[in-house]
């Protein structure tokens, strides 16, 4: 049997928050470590973020503690049309996503569409490029795919 | 700076479906694996279920898959009141709690009230007991520490 994803090693969780600040405050007073430094996204012409398929000025705050295998990302939406504020306004806080280290994006993606998961939004980062696949019926939540270059 | 979970590497991931067969196959197809063992919680005379400090007769069908250094459960409520009939109810599928693998759970819990965070729902289960506690608004996220024996 094949894997789609290529991938089956869970390196992320993405939490949607409301104020980034006092949520890290709150987990660092909770699992006893330093807050983490908070950053922000790039702008859309460096990030090139799109939502489904159309470019969107979004940005987010994000900062990340680190919890054995994975990273637990606080992310807080910063205007603009996004998964992450779609997922604030309609659920409130709360898990937003699972994230899958991966290769070749493109044959991925390929093969995640002819299973019904439609990409939802994509951009680059320093180092790498990021897509949310629109997997919420399917697995019952977003999964992201990261591939670092 | 102390650590008052006592733990920081994540164990499992949780997440509430309608129908658990049905995902459980979405699931080991995308992944390229079997579909593993479907299990039925505990009657409650077993699992001793408490919801906000009252017995529950709820029950949840549950499977595991193993994704690196963590478990992604899930989890189908089988009626009667529950944490995962909840999250169903107000946030339709998606991903319910973190999990953390713990010890002391008397002074886990003590330490975790006294941070604004109180016990949603506990029960036992072969080999352990778990409590799911209410950190949504302190975390964003229901957390569950597990205690095996």
């Amino acid at each position: 049997m094949k894997n789609i994803i290529g991938a089956n090693s869970i390196c992320q969780v993405g939490i949607v928050v409301k104020d980034i600040e006092a949520s890290a405050q709150r987990y660092a007073k909770i699992f006893g470590v330093d807050v983490p430094e908070i950053i922000i996204t790039d702008t859309v012409d460096l990030a090139h973020t799109q939502l489904r398929g159309r470019p969107s000025p979004a940005r987010a705050k994000l900062t990340f503690f680190k919890m054995g295998q994975l990273s637990l990302e606080l992310i807080e939406p910063l205007g603009g049309p996004s998964t992450w504020k779609e997922f604030l306004d309609q659920h409130g806080e709360g898990v937003h996503h699972l994230a899958f280290e991966i290769k070749n994006m493109d044959a991925v993606l390929k093969n995640l569409e002819a299973e019904g998961i439609p990409v939802l939004q994509s951009g680059d980062y320093t180092g790498g490029q990021y897509t949310y696949v629109g997997s919420e019926a399917v697995l019952g939540t977003v999964v992201e795919l990261l591939e670092n270059f």
